[in-house]
């Protein structure tokens, strides 16, 4: 079992802000700022590939109450919402989970990056492959 | 009109792989990496605070099939998934917008964090912060 089936099952402690009967709420111990919190679907979906609709639109319920309670929570000047799906995108967890991330201006909480302008090529080949996959 | 309501109006070009009666997902013009994509509710809603659920329901339904689309398309080892809310957070456009950005091992696309135990009565504190504005 993945350390967060072991959570939603309790056997495992985590300081729980919601649970409802799709989702829990946990704050995250290694916060990145305070009042970082994680959202879960309780079910183990290891990325949001495999994540069925259903299960998505109990977890997108909660996000948005969830935000707005962290945000009144911290008084923080704005959230970053982040989800990592498998290890090339930082996934340590093999439990899909949303990070809930309070912000204050000129935190440096979050690398980021700078936007440069593409190949607008490349970007419509990139395209036309998305659209067929969107197709098939 | 906010430069992602135009984009949606069609007053502003843009490359788009997928809409419908509610969402709309285009190419983001300044990639992180190849297949980097944007997706939006049609509705100008500026951040997270302020999505309605069904309206939010709506984007969840597309990110799922986006992000599957996505990683067949580009053959990616990971997506992250990234949303900001307000200036703090580095949101550019005043119009909610989440990040699809296939990802690949030892890429440095994105900065990241490093994960640091943080002290456990701060986390306790904060918890029972936002547990009281889920309540209110």
């Amino acid at each position: 079992m993945c350390i967060f089936c072991k959570i939603v099952a309790g056997e495992l402690p985590s300081t729980k802000v919601y649970e409802d009967e799709k989702t829990l709420a946990f704050m995250d111990i290694n916060p990145v700022n305070p009042g970082h919190t994680l959202l879960i679907p309780k079910k183990h979906v290891e990325t949001i590939y495999e994540l069925d609709e259903e299960t998505g639109k109990a977890v997108m319920s909660t996000l948005i109450k969830l935000v707005r309670a962290v945000k009144k929570a911290t008084n923080c000047q704005g959230v970053t919402i982040h989800q990592a799906n498998e290890k090339a995108a930082n996934q340590v967890v093999p439990h899909l989970h949303i990070h809930i991330i309070p912000r204050w201006e000129k935190d440096y909480a979050l690398g980021g990056w700078k936007a440069k302008p593409g190949d607008p090529e490349e970007i419509k080949k990139q395209a036309d492959k998305i659209r067929n996959c969107l197709g098939s």
